[in-house]
């Protein structure tokens, strides 16, 4: 391709996410079609199916494509203060658009496209994951963390809670909540005088 | 209604449900129309709207008429193994079909229609999760979790990793999995013999 054919090519596939993106946040993702995003960026269908083989995975790179920056972990030696900052920082992304009906939308999908599911993962989740799991080795390694906590779950065990109010519940996610869920998260749920009980 | 009116009316409502299930598991529940579901049911499109406004309210009473008697909690006097029995046993629902697949696409409609989110929390999760309140209640009462601990975030986090697992990174929850969930929820983050830092 030559340059000025490779930017045209860029330019298109630029207008055809942003596209997806206000159609989406206008009606509602369960009526995005690709002919109307196709209509709205001004190009054919066939532009659109030339670079995305369905509506999903069209919409994951959409929604990727919004600026998440500020997401990874700051290290201030003080993990609790650290993880409230950054799960803060995300949940206030999320509890507006363009970011929360968008990714609520991506994840209603990841439930019917498991190709969908697949890229959300390793392009989104799992590198999130693997930036808490750094700060949280740091924090275990200066004693701010039970050294016997398995750390593979901590990730799920702070997140769990906030998809739970995404997803599930649908109540808003708010300072507060995420406060409380990091201390119950950290302090536990067993009275502190008395040793856990622990399945052999 | 007569009589005989009133069960002919009832008989074709779980025709219908039926049907959608079926439909669903067959061709996932993105290609599930309301004319494919009165195809396989044997009556209208109009049979079918009288009963319901749209295809996600449809598909949420037909997900809520599966049986899923025994996930109420028992109380043994051990709430960790009582909540390790109850997990368990949603946890095998949702591993396989018919639940599995049908309880996450309905969770997918969810996010895409505020009536099914909204029927959804009524009809299932608030129940659940007030009867998991009762039980940890009693284990308060009972010394077997701290005073201080804020009930009423405890569902959310027992269950927040499980729905993390199922939605997010569809990874299997195996008994294992519940077993280190309940193990880290209960004993917590902290080193246990430090005081747990708390944002005043």
């Amino acid at each position: 391709m030559t340059d000025s054919r490779a930017s045209r090519h860029d330019s298109r596939t630029e207008a055809i996410m942003k596209a997806a993106l206000d159609v989406a946040l206008e009606v509602g993702y369960a009526r995005l079609s690709i002919e109307a995003v196709a209509t709205r960026a001004g190009v054919g269908k066939h532009t659109v199916y030339r670079r995305w083989c369905s509506r999903g995975l069209l919409f994951l790179d959409a929604v990727l494509s919004l600026n998440t920056e500020g997401l990874s972990h700051p290290d201030t030696g003080d993990v609790v203060a650290d993880l409230r900052e950054t799960m803060t920082k995300a949940v206030k992304l999320l509890a507006h658009p363009p970011w929360g009906p968008l990714y609520r939308a991506l994840i209603g999908e990841a439930q019917h496209d498991p190709e969908v599911a697949a890229a959300l993962n390793r392009r989104f989740i799992e590198p999130q994951t693997a930036d808490t799991l750094a700060r949280l080795k740091a924090a275990k390694e200066q004693g701010e963390i039970a050294p016997d906590f398995d750390l593979d779950l901590a990730f799920d065990i702070l997140s769990g809670p906030l998809y739970y109010r995404l997803l599930i519940t649908q109540q808003p996610v708010t300072d507060d909540y995420i406060d409380s869920v990091l201390r119950a998260v950290f302090a536990g749920m067993s009275p502190r005088s008395r040793p856990v009980r622990r399945r052999s």
